[in-house]
């Protein structure tokens, strides 16, 4: 028996109403490519977002059309977010940072009929537009350049259109809204096409207290870019709820957050742990310096953060990090670190403990994790493939019918990533399932080996990969970069190592580097270490023989 | 175009299996008849519900059967509210204030199958019983009395059943999973058929941060019943986070609730105005008696509390109320009076005036109002009757094809409230659309009146009603309790009200009674102050005469 419930249905437009009557009066902050800052209000913006939908549709965008942006986090990337979906569209976020064959493959298999540009990117957009199959190419303008040719000028259009023609659609929810390619180091980058109810259940849950618990009172920066995973899809919860937004612009070095976090009272805000690394050690040189005093959480995700950091943030500056983890298939967020009850009257050190892993399920998400043997206990030990389930987790991938083998027969995403599950729900993340390190048939964390090394004083970045080797199939390899001015011996860090973990656990070397490799969204880029250093211990093998 | 993602079902099996596997060590506390206080956890509740559903379904219990709990707040009762809808079945809560009359007519209305009772309300359920159709009842029983002939033990039925045969079922989020009747006091009572997915979609709303944020550190007691409007999704939202549930059993009387907010260390509870009507009044007549020191919320919803209550909490013993508006339409949350950013830095009278209205309306929710002219703007002047929609509100009534004009063509439910709406969206509730007073074509807000006149020192209660008037059709009559050993005068009255109000506005006469009846709900019966006082006007001019 069907119950007696309106049928209302969770679409971006609703959210977008929603904000337009309640909202109006909370800033939106954005630093310009000039460093200089501008700011509006939501009011200000949503008949913005309206004329931009209006002038979409004339260009041709009809139900189901992918439009992309190629663009930094700013002012006029929201109006897209909300003008597209709310044009019937589908927002769909290239990543400027990867390279341009694999931007031409992912905006021609995405279909993608329209894009906004920044001009400051154009050079980089230039060199795969011709091959894109891109019709219409929309220039949002920041410097003198001039228009390039045969291309609309973005304020123009708005100007052209007429806030009045915009309707708010009531669009199925279960319609596509938005599109974003995995930037996978392995295979053809894969589009997962989220739905406007998959979007606002993702917002609901990113506002609940235990998960993010973002507030009308929270002002927002999100450092992560809003072309990977939609930045969190914090542009999306901000919206929902109406907190002040502070986007960064293309300023995404550590003195240049710090002043924003600063200066507009930020509270809450999220990135990658290798941007909180390098904020951290300016922090520590420059003591008092930036009055950080309103920021109350500094959500940490993309790749397991170090306890050292998280501690040093905590004892050092008094500064909260809320661990996360996602994936582009999950909108992003599937877990979140905060603290339970249980801990609240723990000693410090407890708690440092929980944070540094990647916390327990979001609302109505559902985890579990799978070794060769099946489904692995809740012991926080037994490692196994990470899988989930959930309202707003792909079930597919855009016209890849190649791809369901990310898919577990009875509807699971299989997530590639190997984790131990504690026996309160709480995920600690061992591993991509690649990097895992098979060591004589046992599995070695290369995530737990590194983390555990940034917590020596002398290292700055510490990446463990799986070599190959002659005896036991694969060891664990240290690759190590300290920190300025600062000396430590390979014997030294494996010592440092060895109360914390098994003896067969300990990486047989350390080999020291000046930098570690980044991917596209600024984590480790572990395949061209193993380029590099895969053979390291066959080599010596060789060289010995 | 669809977009890709899984078709997950949001119902209350997926809530419970997640407090299962995440939730297992926090408390539920009870209040038993006998005044002793019993306490478990949802790691022990779980598996009881679980068997109840398995018993339930052997007795006969088939999808979409309606189950009735005739309770008090118990764990018990929150055993029925996981139990039947998770065995497939609805849950209808039978409201023990009501007439023997109206429970027949709702029980067998309904079409309840099976009913769970509990021992000291018996008598109550046993005027009823025989033409009701219930076929099966189950008796809680809390005291020594015998089992009533014919009827079958709580504990008995879970200690036959196996926890092994229960399974969960992935219910259609569309499926009817509660059923609660409206205690209107005009007509015949009529049945809200909520939907799994309005349970799920409301409970994430109740924890959001800006709606009633709750979390799972926190220490929940619903003081309004769960069998009025499902004790405002309180028992759902904190299985859903994993919150710790107190439940006061049949001691409703503010001492035995101030002692279990501070033993228990209650972080928020929830109740009707009068409540805490009754509990500042104790609070201020025993100073530091109670440590309240954990309460940071006290929830007041189900009609309009007035500023001098919420001043007297904030200002006298530092307690935040958070005032709501809700109807069991509605599941029953639909807007929550969270001070909004802008107000923060605002002098605390400021605030508190915010806090005298009912707020904003929860994420994905909609409010406009209405008069004989149209839409009303949002001035925070024109009263309108309030109409709303949103993915938890009732788009009819079970059986009652004759209840559409409930609803608008375009399908927006209409409340029977009236409000005026400020430019913020902050609802500002004037009356009940039967008790507005229409005097010389304007409308006079007789809540507005009443909780002016609560302000006043000597008054303990005052009710406003709309009495005809041989001139102005209607004209306002003020009806007050006077607090015990005060004493004002009628004149006195009407000149406190003076500077708040327009000179039409004030009432024309202040009757004084010992009491003013109330609803089931705990609110004043203004039918029954009409029948006795809407001829006061009319009787002055017929003994002039």
């Amino acid at each position: 028996m069907h119950g007696l419930i309106m049928d209302f249905q969770l679409n971006i437009p609703a959210m977008l109403r929603r904000a337009e009557q309640l909202h109006f009066d909370r800033e939106l902050v954005s630093r310009r490519p000039d460093e200089s800052i501008d700011r509006y209000t939501y009011g200000d913006m949503i008949p913005r977002a309206k004329r931009l939908a209006v002038a979409l549709q004339k260009l041709g965008l009809k139900e189901g059309d992918r439009a992309a942006t190629f663009c930094w986090n700013h002012s006029q990337h929201l109006e897209a977010y909300m003008a597209i979906p709310c044009a019937g569209g589908v927002l769909h976020t290239l990543n400027l940072r990867l390279h341009e064959k694999d931007l031409e493959y992912i905006a021609s298999h995405a279909g993608d009929k329209i894009a906004i540009v920044d001009d400051v990117l154009w050079d980089l957009f230039d060199k795969f537009r011709a091959g894109s199959g891109i019709e219409h190419v929309i220039v949002v303008r920041s410097t003198d350049k001039p228009l390039p040719p045969g291309t609309i000028d973005y304020e123009e259009l708005l100007a052209d259109a007429n806030e009045a023609d915009f309707e708010y659609l009531d669009i199925d929810e279960r319609a596509a809204a938005t599109m974003c390619y995995t930037s996978g180091t392995t295979g053809k980058p894969k589009g997962v096409l989220a739905t406007h109810r998959a979007v606002v259940l993702h917002s609901m849950a990113s506002a609940m207290t235990d998960t993010l618990g973002l507030s009308e009172r929270d002002t927002v920066m999100a450092v992560v870019p809003m072309f990977h995973a939609n930045a969190w899809g914090m542009p999306f919860t901000c919206m929902l709820i109406g907190a002040k937004q502070v986007f960064p612009g293309p300023h995404l070095d550590p003195p240049h957050l710090l002043d924003l976090l600063a200066s507009e009272k930020v509270t809450v805000t999220g990135g990658v742990p290798t941007i909180w690394l390098g904020m951290l050690q300016i922090l520590d040189e420059n003591a008092g310096k930036y009055d950080l005093s309103s920021l109350r959480a500094v959500v940490t995700g993309g790749s397991a953060a170090p306890l050292s950091m998280i501690e040093g943030f905590a004892e050092r500056h008094g500064l909260l990090m809320l661990h996360s983890w996602g994936m582009t298939e999950l909108c992003p967020v599937g877990t979140v670190g905060t603290v339970p009850h249980r801990l609240l009257d723990k000693p410090k050190k407890e708690q440092y403990a929980f944070q540094a892993k990647q916390g327990r399920p979001c609302p109505m998400v559902e985890i579990r994790a799978r070794n060769e043997n099946g489904i692995v206990p809740w012991d926080g030990q037994s490692m196994g493939e990470l899988e989930v389930r959930g309202p707003w987790i792909a079930s597919g991938y855009y016209n890849r019918p190649d791809a369901a083998t990310s898919f577990t027969d009875d509807g699971w995403f299989r997530t590639g990533d190997i984790v131990a599950i504690d026996e309160f729900g709480c995920l600690h993340l061992q591993d991509r399932a690649k990097d895992v390190i098979k060591s004589g048939g046992e599995w070695i964390s290369s995530v737990a080996l590194e983390n555990a090394l940034m917590g020596h004083p002398a290292v700055a970045e510490a990446a463990v990969i799986c070599a190959q080797h002659p005896k036991w199939a694969e060891r664990p390899l240290a690759i190590v970069v300290l920190k300025k001015g600062k000396k430590a011996s390979s014997e030294e860090l494996i010592d440092f190592l060895r109360p914390q973990f098994a003896k067969w656990w300990l990486p047989d070397a350390v080999e020291f580097a000046d930098a570690i490799p980044r991917t596209s969204a600024g984590k480790f880029l572990k395949t061209a270490l193993r380029d590099k250093y895969g053979d390291y211990y066959t080599r010596q093998e060789t060289a010995q023989a």
